[in-house]
C-alpha cells in the first residue's frame, strides 16, 4: 500500500547575539500559508536535488539569506497532523549561529532578526522551534566551543568571555573561564594581533583553531552550576 | 508544485543489558527489502492514525514487540537518496531502555537480541543508527537518571551501580555514585523491602520516584571524566 504523502520540509533556527540579547532570523514568507509572517527560513525537501536533509538545511540557508555553510546541527524534527493547515508535515529542524556582521552587513531581503525572548506572530509551531533550539544553545554552550561562532573571525579573550555570559545568561567567574578555555583547547594567537582601539592596554587577539571550524571541542564539566 | 513523495519511516532502538553487555532488540523483517534480515523495529508513518512521529514510534514498537509505553526519546532523524534501495526517505528514529527480562520473559516472534558492540547483517543504516543512539546514551547517562530504565522496578544501589558502570564502560567510585545518586534525588527507598537472596548481609531496595518515570533527572555534572 502506498504510503499518503506527507509534507516534508526542513527548518533553519539562525540564531546571532545583537549586544548581549540573542537574536533569531526570520524571513517574511511569501506565499500561503501566513503569506508575509515572519517564519523561520525553511521550505520543501528536494529529492531530486538535495543529498539528504542536513543539505536541504543548507540550500534553505543559502537561497533564502545569502548565507553559505555555516556550522548547522540538526536540532529534532517536529511532526504531526495539526502543526501545517495542509496537512500531516515533518519538519526537520537545524540551528547555526552566526556573528550579527555576517547578517546586519549585508541583509538578505526580507530577513529580519527578533529577540529569542520577544518572539511575535510566528507561523506553525516556529515558536516552539526557536525556543527548543535555545535551550539546546544554552546547554551545550556550558561545556563546548559553540558560542565561538557567534564572534567574527578574531576575537579578544574578554569578548568571548561576554559572549558566553550573554549566551549562559549568567556571569561567569574569570579563572574558571580561562581554565576552560584551556582545557578545550580551540582557540590559538593570531601572531602580531593586538586589540588596540580600546583605553585599555592592548589585548590579544585569537581565534579558532582550524579543526574546530566544522566540529565543536567539548568538556566533561559545565561552566555554571545551572547547566543541565 | 506538489512535492515528490518522500518514505517516511520511524525506527526504534530498543537496548537492555544482559549481564554487562548493551543489547539491541531487533526484528526479522517480514518483507521486502531484505526480507529476513534482522532490522531495527519500524516502519511507514501512518498520517491518518498517527498523531506525530512519537505516537507512530509507540504504536510500531507496540506492534512488533508488544512493549507498551516505555520512556521513548527522540535520537535524530537518518535521510536521504541511498539509505533505502525504494527511493529518498526519511527515518525518525527514537530509542527506549528496558529490563531485559521484559523482554526475554515472553520474546515476541521474530525478536531477537544483539550486542551493539557485535552488529551483523543490518540493513539500511540501521547500524549507524545502533551506534548514534549507544554514543547518546552513554553521554547522558554519565549525568542523568538514564540507565535505571534498564533495572527492574525495585533495585539495590550496588546492583544500580553495575548497571552504571556497564552503560558506561568503566569503574565508577563508590563514593562519588551515592554522592551523584544524591545529587540527582531521583531514588526512593521502598518501605521494608530489603534484598536477602544474597550471602551478604541485606541490601535496601530502591525505585525510581514517580516524577521521573517518564522524565530524566539531570545533573550539570558528569559522573566520568570521559564522556563529552
Amino acid at each position: 500500500m502506498p504510503q499518503k504523502a506527507i509534507i516534508c520540509t526542513v527548518d533553519v533556527v539562525l540564531l546571532c547575539l545583537r549586544g548581549t540579547v540573542l537574536n533569531v532570523a526570520l524571513w517574511r514568507r511569501e506565499r500561503a500559508p501566513f503569506e508575509g509572517s515572519p517564519a523561520l527560513p525553511g521550505g520543501y525537501i528536494h529529492p531530486e536535488e538535495d543529498v539528504d536533509t542536513l543539505d536541504a538545511a543548507s540550500r534553505m540557508l543559502r537561497e533564502k539569506t545569502g548565507i553559505a555553510s555555516p556550522y548547522l546541527e540538526q536540532l529534532g524534527t517536529f511532526s504531526g497532523a495539526s502543526r501545517d493547515p495542509r496537512g500531516w508535515s515533518i519538519s526537520i529542524a537545524y540551528y547555526a549561529l552566526l556573528p550579527a556582521e555576517l547578517i546586519e552587513q549585508e541583509p538578505a531581503p526580507g530577513l529580519v532578526l527578533q529577540a529569542v525572548e520577544q518572539l511575535k506572530g510566528l507561523p506553525f509551531d516556529h515558536k516552539d522551534i526557536v525556543q527548543a533550539a535555545v535551550q539546546r544553545v544554552r546547554n551545550k554552550s556550558s561545556y563546548s566551543s559553540l558560542p565561538v561562532y557567534l564572534c567574527g573571525e578574531q576575537f579578544t579573550l574578554p569578548r568571548l568571555q561576554a559572549v558566553y555570559e550573554a549566551v549562559l545568561g549568567e556571569p561567569i567567574n574569570k579563572v574558571s573561564f580561562r581554565r576552560k578555555m584551556e582545557e578545550l583547547d580551540m582557540l590559538e594567537a593570531v601572531e602580531g594581533a593586538m586589540e588596540t582601539g580600546r583605553a585599555n592596554r592592548p589585548a590579544q587577539l585569537y581565534r579558532l583553531k582550524h579543526e574546530f571550524q566544522q566540529c565543536l571541542s567539548v568538556s566533561p564539566r559545565s561552566l555554571t552550576a545551572a547547566a543541565g
